[in-house]
């Protein structure tokens, strides 16, 4: 029979679902993780899915604090936990919202995301990344890019988020690297050089991007651009652009990277290029962290 | 029993199949489509899919000519059509390529596209447009725009295609709004004020491109941005920026469009917001004017 949980910490997001299950000395006795993301789950779905995964955890006769972050909280999901408007401190326990649970053993606590009325824009999960390295590193001031799928430019100052921007960089890549006439040409090795090429263009003559895509497929087919220079290069072009739309926020502050370790060497490479020296943070790490700071609103 | 064709002239792209059968007299018998694209076929495939569609137009005992164009000509179609390179005039039948067709009632000729070696571009199809609306306005000078999935734009002097760029402005359209979060976010109904203000601001700043694309979602969650709007606001923002990119091919130069109306008219709108004055002439027409041109070349 497993150790039960003293508490539970869950990071649930569009696609996956992963948990740590804790001691009451602070200590990580399992980690768990599963495909059932809230984007294929009803909103009855959630429990079952979380009982699956750390059902035998759970101690009997008493409900085990789960505390999670992510997409869980959207409309759509297990229930809606109200966003956060910025300017705030990434939100703790106290603006959490709890989840309808049938089981006794559970106690399911959903942070909210963050929202910013104009620009409009929102986030959810990470902002509890953010709480993560701001527990991590206590003084920063400056700006924290979490690159992904929608990488989120988020200025911090005094402990709160003052601002955020998020760019679609991640998606595009797989919509135009997928749904285009580019599935042709790009492939999925990589090419530091064409990368920083890209980079470099992007940054310079954004309004050139369209062309640029297309001059993709005709440079494979007229002059047999290899596939992976291909994919590298459309990669640089897109967070060329990025950086140029981001100037604002990467520009002689300090910066911090956060997020999974290949894509942040990707935009580390990228703003090294532009002469700025990133810190960088495992995006993991400091979700885990920050659940851990918001447990620690338990008591 | 159908009259026999004189001679039938051929769009074939990679989604549709079209035939116009003319007679000595070079009036049309009928106009037939199918949906055997060349996106679909094997190479043996393209005589039995042009059969279907012409066979009962086909005289016997003698071969009749069948003047294509399109992407039937790919390396991937009926038989590969080498591109002529520009500066040169729209390629005539004396730069065709003979399809082998095992059925002796058809002879068919295949024009060849066009490249361009630096900036590398290539296009296949448009060219036989630009073919027709020469014919058909013999003095022009200056940029032809052909908007679509990919859109060319061709810069022509003295009969000659000089130089011209593709941008893949539809094709990233569908790619985003299909394929991306902003599906759930993007209508297919249209807004014309959200359509120019979106053109403004893409050709303003092209750099917030990515961000400006999250924005549309942020918008809709919270400030409940209605999807007309959505849609023609992300269609605007990507105009805007092929706008910004293509300044060269529009500023202050006779300008036509050629094309399908609805998305003529969206790009005739959004230059006329910036000054421009572009003439327009139906893209259908304008491919059977310059089959009909390549057909003159027969005698």
């Amino acid at each position: 029979m497993s150790a039960p949980a003293d508490w539970i910490a869950v990071d649930w997001g569009t696609t996956r679902l992963r948990a740590w299950v804790m001691d009451g000395a602070g200590r990580e006795i399992a980690h768990l993780a599963s495909d059932r993301g809230m984007g294929g789950l009803a909103p009855d779905a959630f429990e079952p899915a979380l009982l699956e995964l750390v059902g035998p955890h759970l101690a009997e006769g008493r409900a085990t604090p789960v505390i999670a972050c992510g997409m869980v909280g959207a409309r759509q999901g297990w229930i809606e936990a109200a966003y956060e408007a910025v300017p705030c401190a990434p939100p703790g326990l106290a603006h959490a919202t709890r989840a309808p649970a049938a089981d006794p053993r559970l106690d399911v606590m959903i942070l909210p995301g963050l929202s910013q009325d104009r620009p409009a824009d929102v986030m959810r999960g990470e902002e509890t990344q953010i709480a993560g390295f701001l527990a991590t590193v206590p003084d920063f001031d400056g700006t924290i890019c979490l690159p992904g799928t929608h990488t989120k430019w988020v200025q911090v100052s005094a402990g709160e988020v003052v601002s955020f921007r998020t760019v679609m960089t991640g998606e595009l890549f797989a919509a135009i690297s997928g749904h285009t006439v580019l599935r042709h040409t790009v492939g999925h090795g990589s090419d530091e050089a064409a990368f920083i090429d890209g980079v470099a263009d992007g940054m310079a003559r954004p309004e050139a991007l369209t062309a640029r895509l297309f001059g993709l497929r005709a440079e494979a087919l007229l002059h047999g651009l290899d596939a992976d220079a291909a994919a590298s290069r459309l990669s640089g072009l897109l967070i060329g652009l990025e950086l140029a739309g981001a100037r604002g926020y990467w520009l002689g502050t300090r910066l911090a990277l956060v997020g999974a370790a290949g894509l942040i060497a990707r935009y580390a490479a990228a703003l090294r290029a532009q002469g700025a020296l990133p810190e960088v943070a495992d995006g993991d790490e400091m979700v885990l962290a920050g659940l851990k700071a918001a447990s620690a609103g338990r008591n």
